[in-house]
């Protein structure tokens, strides 16, 4: 399946000049949607991976199926002041900005191999702000796995070191 | 299996006097993850579903494998200025404040029959509001699917005529 083709460019958003990569296609076709999940959990398979963390709102979409897929749980990993439990945090740099990012104190066990599962791989401010907190938990991070990558973007230079994945990929 | 022992009760969460249900020991059980999603599945599958639709971010985390259960697509709904398509909006009233919620103007085709997914029902604000933007898209909510219902907020009064589905009651 060409999954290119359920991505719909939306131009000027969120800001003028920037031409946005919409997933909602994706998510809409169940066919697109299983193959995306079964692509994701394809290259896992032999990474031993104990658990997927994804950071909301959209790396919910695609790290819960990975998860099931891959019969193992998914952490959340979320902006300050939305999880209840006792957190671990990190201030990250994104894209249009920075914020920060919080995940469960009792989300990741020490020693655990851990998939980091998000839509869009841009600059990599927010994935590596994830993998932080995977480490400061004491988690190994065994992947990150993106649907999308904007390669001018060089979020793979941010993130040398880490098993990278991406499905499709765009200059800009 | 006793989903409500997979439930974590937070105390005084987001605000004084919240006792808050905390799903994310679900999501971390493969087999409590499994169990809801089938449990909420197997209750639409007389109804003819075409589209699973749900509110940012955790109707995400149960929407999504609930649409993947039952092989057909997931729309999400978000708030102002997330989803980069053209929207329809609507304004809602929630359990502590107020707020809009979008969908994608192309998300429900018209004559379409919809499950609305969440993780809890307190005052029924957000549904309701979810509820509005499918039926202003033409589409026909077959039912309202949540995780948890919070019984004494009474949402259930606000969202008579809807048929409701909630897997672990609790009066507060």
């Amino acid at each position: 399946m060409d999954l290119r083709k359920k991505i719909r460019i939306v131009e000027n958003f969120p800001i003028e000049g920037i031409s946005f990569k919409d997933v909602t296609p994706i998510l809409k076709d169940p066919k697109a949607m299983k193959h995306t999940t079964k692509e994701i959990a394809k290259y896992l398979e032999d990474k031993n991976v104990d658990v997927v963390v994804g950071p909301e709102a959209r790396g919910f979409l695609f790290g819960v199926p990975v998860a099931h897929e891959l019969d193992i749980g998914f952490v959340p990993v979320r902006k300050p002041g939305k999880l209840p439990y006792k957190t671990f945090s990190v201030d990250y740099a994104l894209e249009y900005g920075s914020d920060s990012l919080e995940i469960h104190s009792d989300g990741i066990e020490k020693g655990q191999n851990v998939a980091i599962v998000d839509d869009l791989l841009a600059t990599g401010g927010t994935v590596l702000g994830v993998s932080k907190l995977v480490e400061k938990l004491g988690g190994h991070v065994s992947a990150l796995n993106f649907v999308i990558e904007l390669t001018e973007l060089k979020g793979r230079d941010k993130l040398k070191g880490y098993d990278i994945q991406s499905l499709v990929k765009y200059d800009l």
